[in-house]
């Protein structure tokens, strides 16, 4: 397989007429706008420093919903809106702190669980530590919680990061990402999965019978790092108990020292809110017409939501400044493209990739609902997967290309053509002007996890570009120093430059971009499979 | 000289008068004692977990001091002593906290900064970025500083960290130590380092008369780390205005916003509290007696103090832990050296060495007094250095080996002889049953930084062990995140081992080690070296 993009290359070479498909001297106007005039590093600061976390529906996202609709407006697109879906409450932290009272007086690094309640004031009690991880587990800390504090991870020790935190792919790094990964059809019982939702709720009513004062859990990163992440988004699915996530290196000094004669005792403060005002979710979206009036466009994305420990930069304002650069140089430049170019800041993402996976049901592509009554109760994309035939909207044809940003900082390497081997020999193509720019590669690997993947299940071109890594998986990815000064200016330039790019020439490329088929149920990859044990 | 190792091992392997000089019955009893009953770990969780942080003179280290005489009692020594030499005032934090409250509500990660004085409530104020570096600055910021909180350090941009954050050495790396470095002997003015010393009061004046109402600086790391150091432990010397430092995220953070038209404003919190009931610090002493009425004696040490930000625990719990190990397993193997073994746990060691200069000087040697007026008035450890001649005390030959231990909590692999080359043979000897370990290098490079120096600029054999690096330098040194869970067992208790077979095999040589000749004041390494600019 290493050898396949030489040979793509050399196919690309030898072909002049493909080769006259890229108006490089429009890159050279985007190249200009996107690294002498850039305004990326404004757009995300503004998202970042000003706005800060941006949980979906958060007054923080409102704000941001509003703010990057406005640029949009300012920069002369059109269609500017913001497309609402029904998603649940927001959630704000107002004040938050952590202290352990004895032994000693210490400040704790801590955050409260999103979508927890407020702690009404000082909790100051004693701890627990009750590692429950299943219903079984209730009988053995029955009688044991009242009044307590219940630290609810087991510990673990500390961390020894023996790989650099901050890097880039190499040349073969690059060149090993391009291996075919065959898809893996195999049974994944929902089933489970509705258990482990279930039991947090369980888990919320047994504390709270029990007479237990809030919960505590472990950051799962050390080095002071917090995340607090967490899910009861729905109106009306308030926990009974607070929660805090506490860093690794405090959450494991507490539970070492309940072990000793001279257990800890805290003071949990968690004033945080609820915003049920609307519980629509809001993708915001931005087009600048495209001159042919087939329907068919290209659309560029990222999620605009983040979690709250920082200020969501590399997760994900460096993605959505760079595609709100994009627009901003297209739109700079004036262009008139062939197709319609739409740009997209989803929503929801850090949930569930609620945001693109609704636009996908509304005008790409949807699914038959279960048969099963309880599946067919659950959120669509719990099931989205396993749920057959897929049901073309009629929109379904005109998205003929999407790209989306959503791995940190890091420049673009390349890009991940999502097993489509007729459009691989395109991107190596339209790859070719930023070679120099260090973006070569075209990965035939799926991607997942973002906002191009509901779009891959239904057959719809959905890609999501290479970036070099940084410190995203390392120490960035959702956690507390996921600020602005993380972010690296010249990568977004380069990247707000190549997006834009590949934009215009989806948007003028003579012939749509060749599509995958559209996918059925598929045949299980290992027939003689036993079902997996619960 | 990379070959010289190899040539020194060669010696001593076909010297079998040498070999026989250790007496490896008695390490098999030192590693069964230090391997299946250690109590390393216990040691550090109590001074870690349990007493927290440890500045010089605080209750904490109060605490520490008292915990760790007792233990020694505990264990059998003789002569538990706390021997006091003249520091300054302890200072301790009860409570702190720093929140943005606009343009949006967060709560920042911050650090009162050590001998700082408290709020006195909470000060509320928007900031004013003013990178004050010498006297010349304080015009250009006259008449701006009225109400505000200052914020002094120009911010800089994040780290790209591109080395892995723990390592261990690899073979090559501890052959390259071996490489021995002529010593320099170039003027080091003090005056320069006095002018400083003195800014910093006059900026503190400057700051109060400007009417700032407090001042923060940025923590040298990112990542959220925070150090707290400070100086200002003289009575008397308490500064006008509180200081903290501020996560580097959340101060760059605070720097760009004071950029745009949404300047922020804090909330600092800082009560903190001074004891200056006893302005003598202590070094802890214990001693197990050698049979020998010479009157020598053999010393482990370690620095028993720390920072502020966590527990200590690299620094220096794990040399604490690991010389009163040494010192237990020595004790529980009843051990009769010929010369007496002594553990001392040093004072004072993170405001400038102090506690083992005070031992040094009171029973080593000490230096003439300064002729200037000025240098003579000022602490001795500042001009220690530049003082001639050295004066021994008449217990300086009794001395005949000292072993320091503050490097974190790696493993030793070998240790630094400090230029002798007499003694470097015999540490190859010493070292030989740990090969297996990973304890196999004698480096003749000198080091620095700690408990050993001040006997070595005055010729007594001062030694410092050689540890694996792990993360100690790259993120836990001085940092809020030096706390019990980043120290490793299997280390700390390999290198109690060593430490104690080191200690016998010192004791019980026949002959005293060799030491060095005498410094004498040098000559200047480069005799036409220009006097350094101001």
């Amino acid at each position: 397989m290493k050898h396949l993009l030489v040979g793509l290359s050399a196919v690309i070479l030898a072909t002049p007429a493909l080769a006259q498909s890229v108006d490089r001297a429009a890159i050279n106007g985007i190249i200009d706008q996107g690294l002498n005039h850039s305004e990326v590093m404004q757009t995300a600061a503004y998202l970042t420093d000003r706005i800060g976390g941006r949980m979906t529906n958060s007054p923080q996202m409102r704000q941001a919903e509003q703010w990057s609709q406005q640029r949009f407006r300012d920069w002369g697109l059109s269609n500017v809106r913001a497309e609402g879906f029904e998603f649940g409450r927001g959630w704000s932290i107002v004040r938050s702190s952590a202290r352990m009272t004895s032994p000693r007086p210490i400040e704790l690094r801590a955050i409260p669980v999103a979508w927890t309640p407020s702690t009404n004031g000082t909790v100051s009690a004693g701890v627990v530590v009750a590692p429950i991880t299943k219903v079984e587990d209730f009988d053995r800390w029955r009688g044991k919680l009242s009044g307590k504090i219940v630290m609810l991870t087991r510990p673990d020790t500390g961390s020894e990061p023996t790989e650099p935190a901050f890097r880039r792919w190499t040349d073969a790094e690059l060149r090993d990402r391009n291996t075919y990964m065959q898809p893996q059809h195999v049974h994944v019982p929902v089933e489970r999965q509705l258990k482990m939702a279930e039991f947090s709720g369980r888990l919320d009513a047994f504390l709270a019978e029990e007479g237990a004062l809030a919960w505590v859990r472990m950051s799962q990163r050390d080095g002071g790092l917090l995340h607090g992440t967490g899910y009861t988004y729905q109106v009306g699915a308030t926990p009974k108990l607070p929660g805090m996530e506490i860093a690794a290196e405090d959450y494991r000094r507490l539970a070492r020292l309940a072990l000793t004669d001279t257990p800890p005792t805290l003071e949990l403060v968690s004033e945080v809110r609820f915003h049920d005002e609307d519980v629509n979710a809001y993708n915001i979206l931005a087009d600048i017409p495209g001159s042919d009036r087939s329907g068919e466009y290209v659309m560029a994305g990222a999620h605009l939501d983040s979690w709250v420990a920082s200020d969501g930069a590399q997760d994900n304002a460096a993605g959505s400044a760079v595609v709100m650069e994009a627009a901003r140089i297209l739109s700079q430049l004036k262009v008139k493209p062939k197709r319609t170019i739409r740009f997209a800041l989803w929503n929801g993402e850090e949930q569930g990739i609620l945001g693109s996976l609704a636009y996908v049901d509304r005008y790409l592509a949807t699914r038959a609902p279960s048969s099963d009554p309880a599946l067919a109760a659950l959120p669509s994309n719990r099931t989205w997967r396993n749920r057959w035939p897929i049901e073309p909207r009629p929109g379904y044809r005109d998205l003929v290309a999407y790209f989306n940003l959503d791995n940190g900082s890091g420049k673009i390497r390349g890009i991940n053509a999502e097993g489509n081997v007729a459009a691989a020999p395109i991107f190596q193509e339209w790859l070719a002007p930023f070679a120099s720019m260090g973006a070569t590669t075209v990965s035939l690997r799926p991607s997942g996890g973002t906002d191009h993947v509901y779009m891959q299940t239904v057959g719809v071109p959905g890609y999501q570009f290479i970036q070099d890594p940084l410190d995203y998986s390392s120490r960035i990815h959702h956690t507390s120093i996921d600020s602005y000064d993380h972010l690296k200016p010249e990568d977004l330039r380069q990247a707000a430059v190549i997006l834009a790019s590949f934009l215009l020439n989806a948007a003028n490329r003579d012939a749509p971009l060749p599509r995958m088929p559209l996918p059925t149920e598929p045949t299980p990859t290992d027939p003689f499979a036993y079902p997996a044990a619960d």
